[in-house]
């Protein structure tokens, strides 16, 4: 009764203001008219190739299997960086090979290709718009149901970024880094619940800027007013906030910034 | 020949620069992927529930019936406010019983529900992101045809905001309020067509800031260049603009500041 | 397998954060339930025509034939300039009649009608919004399969903008505008390819604001950072761009700007 259509994902930091998201839409629908486009964000800082990989990780997985996601995060277009394709978990992903990709492709499974079948290209192709003439209808014909083998052949040497973890500086401290300021102002670190899964158990202090915060709280809410707290955030990560107010401006810090944590 | 997708429209205040919304895209359609989502709008003001009362009362009619409306304004995400399901009018609101439905729960005919029912949950529910966890699944399940009961009982005692309304303050004077600046500048008042049947018949004048005007137009496009005019919006409500400027800016006035209008 | 949904796209002055947009799409889903919403872009420059005309002139011919482009940059809401219905190489595109199509009505195979037939209109229409009351309802009707001459009848004198080309100003020289500036800072003149078909083979320089340049690079990633270089942009335009950085914050040059260009 209802058509299941192909999901393809766009995240790029081109902004809305220009016409550069709508001319890949169109040329993902001119290819695969049943594809279902949906925006992950356009409004990654240009450039910051290590943003984009956060992002993607805090979203591919929530999408149906079969899902192509597109990455157009780079500053080397029409340089000999490649496309590429990765394959993880049954999801797809095309992306320049700049390190965009790194958070999913740390997983084993992972079969990497470099999109070279220029059949599957917009032509001609420009030197400045591979989001347009490579990348989206490359995924539009993986959505139509090209299998991925036709893009091209896998490749081993793609380029993994190595993202900052927490080092161990005390015998019971680590220091780490803000990976990314939201929309409100939360601060999210590098500290993983996974890499420390006794946080939520054990006293703790963490400092950023000139605070140190000890209270960790459950959830926003049962943060008093005003007051920094520490929380695992929805992303698995621990972060820096304040109920209602933005913890990045009360702490004046950005991402990059390093943090401290030491178990007490 | 085409099919009926099932609509789920989606306001938030997060912003269209984090992962938030697209995860709760995914959440989506990995339970309904027929779904077809529709933005109202993600840059709702942080926490500011009576403007997303008012956006979607500005919206939700066009939609047809049948529509599941997605509202996650919710500073207390993690608190023991209640998730709720109402239904009037042949449409569908899932959102934090916090007053954002309270334009929709006006109406008499509508039935709202306590969504208590873990089974349409995304498990674990993180404290923090219940647009992901609880919102957005829900939705999906309502959109893939389960009924509006299966997800909770129904409730009587849900938050409802008291909008202020004019208050009469002079023989033939009320005082209202600021209800919205749109992005042209266009300052909508609460002063409703509705409310004041012989608005657009009898003489009126309108104070804002230091200014007061005394013309009624009737399209922007016969307001004299630079001159403040009153206008009933689009949206049935009196409203305050320049023709091609910001009548917010001249007039130095927000969302919230009263205004006071005198029939003559 | 897969249902070819009929697709119409929308670019407006609206911006994101109201509820005009959203009322568009609720109106057009009612109207046509199957409709492919897709977005252009809804920051256009309140009122800026040209704008809206060039970034249409970017997108259009990408999306599949049968497209419906509904662009809504309408000064002149409510008075009585005409909405308009042209058709062009298998597009059909509605608009006010302000010269917003001017790009698409060069075309000699282009028709062009007056919408008139309230039949197809949202009632009633309202003197400020007719995104909602008269574009989006003709253009869901359209893409339900209403033949386009149902909207009303041909016309010829519809208003077309002459926008400005470069104009020989020396034996060797032309003096040309800024058109556009993006999101990255690139500044697109108005200097075409088409124009100078040459401009490839030889040698030239080009000024704006207190910057000469000299070098034609092929892509982005060749230029030296920091380095103003000229570029044959994806738009088809001449454009000023430095790696990864802001050319129009270098040359502090906007939109409408003069550029000279002197073949060697």
């Amino acid at each position: 009764m209802t058509t299941r259509n192909p999901i393809i994902t766009l995240m790029t930091d081109f902004g809305l203001r220009d016409h550069y998201v709508a001319a890949m839409k169109g040329v993902i629908l001119g290819i695969c008219p049943s594809a279902s486009i949906i925006d992950i964000t356009h409004e990654v800082s240009s450039y910051e190739v290590a943003e984009a990989a956060y992002l993607l990780s805090q979203t591919w997985s929530y999408f149906p299997k079969k899902t192509v996601h597109v990455v157009v995060v780079d500053p080397g277009v029409g340089s000999m960086r490649r496309p590429i394709l990765a394959e993880a978990d049954g999801h797809r992903f095309i992306a320049p090979d700049n390190g965009v990709l790194t958070r999913v492709l740390t997983r084993e499974s992972c079969k990497v290709r470099h999109i070279s079948e220029e059949r599957y290209f917009r032509k001609p192709v420009s030197h400045t718009f591979h989001g347009r003439d490579i990348f989206a209808p490359s995924a539009a014909h993986l959505a139509s149901g090209v299998p991925t083998a036709k893009l091209g052949p896998r490749i081993g040497n793609y380029l993994r970024l190595t993202f900052e973890r927490p080092n161990r500086t005390a015998r019971r401290g680590w220091t780490g880094a803000i990976l990314h300021v939201d929309h409100f102002g939360n601060v999210v670190t590098n500290i993983a619940l996974a890499d420390f899964p006794h946080i939520e158990d054990q006293p703790f202090e963490i400092t950023a800027g000139f605070r140190t915060i000890e209270k960790l709280a459950a959830s926003y809410a049962e943060m008093p007013p005003g007051e920094l707290c520490a929380i695992v955030g929805s992303s698995g990560f621990l972060e820096i906030s304040a109920n209602q107010q933005s913890a990045a401006k009360i702490l004046g810090c950005e991402a990059g910034a390093p943090v401290e944590i030491r178990f007490l």
